[in-house]
């Protein structure tokens, strides 16, 4: 265990999961990433409930209480260590079971925790990023749409991407070649004052932000939000474009392809908002 | 490590997988299910085509080598246990990595083996299975779909929806409602002489045991195949139905639903060359 990192199993500090484990078989599992403030989970009632439907979707046994528990002694720890901000992964696994894909009858969940101390400021907005056009584009699947699940092969492929492309973040679309998304966060487009987020029924990521911002920020900055599809036409002639995820909050796009924005006063004004708010 | 398995990791016996691990966080990895008789894996050929197809399509760095290697010394060990038949689970995964989706620049994936010994007769075909229809459907994934990769929740919340109704086995269709496979094998159906298999351009893994039925065992019974998308109807009015995977070769269908067969004479055909040409 390093100086800057932290992880727990079940509420005690491990280095390596036992095996058998479910969640490296088959990606068996659900998985959330918080932000801490010393030693304080945000928003966590925004992933608890996330978490909680991705569970019952899975149809794992009740563990949510066991879960808070390990995560408040793992977020309180890093206070102890000092960090003033720090991330947090929580990943929950299926478990052991015998081989075949059938969950064995008897499940005990895993609870797996690691956390790290945080470089960046959560306080200041990043600089404007740039999206490459990922090539792999999201499976068609209603029956596992918004939950953070652990079959996450396309986002990986598509960051990978981005990464070779010297891009900060990859412009993932669905089957139909609408956009749905970043591959770390949710993207919002502003056109004529209307803020238009693609709706997640069938790929991508319920993100906890993304709520925040329908149901708070926007509002608050009397902006309306739209939940509807955008074609790659429509997001390349927008005015003002951002993504947002737990971790950067909101995070202004600079640059898609051959299109630049250098506007970003929706995206400033929703993040001093989301700035001043955060507890 | 318990009398009737065993595990290792890069070569070397282990009962855990250190952490953190990118096939734990996003299913970022691939495997194999292979059958060992006296020790010797069969159809390893087979296997490590398709693996080398995945760690390909995944952009893996070459490995193939290590695993092969590593494969050989568990799969004689299981000889030296005294155990006449037994399962090997290989999985490889892009090993550790720093927090989020895009991948390290130095990867160096990490190859988990699990012997198992086998408690069934692989000389004996199985009795005829009966399966559930899943409510759970193939995602449309084109740039995964053939691949044994470990993003696998539809197949898990098939089989356990199928466990849970006393079937043995899932029916699993695509998003148009095409059949594609049972949750564990690839699906055959038999009508007017032909062997019907649907196609595996948008979903399902394309099994080594399909890939010898197609292209020895079949032409060698007389039987002519075709790739070919299968109907829920035209499941439901074929003469013969079986499915295949590494451990049970080929299994005939016995029920689905209220469609009950009685006559598996093409499986058992199938089954005796398959028998006869097991190394």
């Amino acid at each position: 265990m390093s100086g800057a990192s932290a992880i727990w199993l079940d509420g005690t500090p491990a280095s390596a999961l036992p095996l058998p484990d479910r969640g490296l078989e088959f990606g068996d599992g659900l998985f959330e990433t918080l932000l801490l403030r010393a030693g304080q989970p945000l928003y966590l009632g925004l992933h608890l409930q996330r978490l909680q439907i991705g569970l019952a979707r899975l149809r794992f046994p009740e563990c949510l209480a066991r879960i808070e528990q390990y995560l408040q002694q793992a977020a309180a720890a890093t206070a102890e260590r000092g960090w003033p901000w720090a991330v947090l992964r929580l990943t929950v696994t299926r478990g052991a079971g015998p081989r075949g894909y059938a969950p064995p009858q008897q499940v005990r969940p895993r609870v797996l925790l690691r956390t790290m101390k945080l470089q960046s400021d959560p306080l200041e907005m990043a600089a404007p990023a740039s999206l490459a056009l990922a090539d792999i584009r999201y499976a068609t699947q209603p029956a596992l749409a918004g939950l953070k699940h652990l079959n996450r092969l396309e986002q990986v492929l598509a960051a990978a991407q981005a990464a070779a492309a010297g891009a900060d973040e990859a412009l993932m679309l669905d089957q139909a070649g609408q956009v749905v998304s970043v591959a770390s966060g949710n993207i919002f487009a502003l056109r004529d004052g209307v803020l238009y987020t693609p709706p997640l029924h069938a790929c991508g990521i319920a993100g906890t932000r993304r709520r925040l911002i329908m149901q708070q920020l926007a509002p608050a900055c009397g902006l309306q939000v739209r939940e509807e599809a955008v074609t790659v036409d429509q997001f390349a002639q927008c005015e003002e474009a951002f993504y947002s995820n737990s971790l950067v909050g909101l995070r202004p796009i600079g640059r898609c392809r051959e299109r630049t924005w250098h506007s970003h006063a929706a995206c400033q004004a929703l993040f001093q908002r989301y700035r001043e708010a955060l507890p």
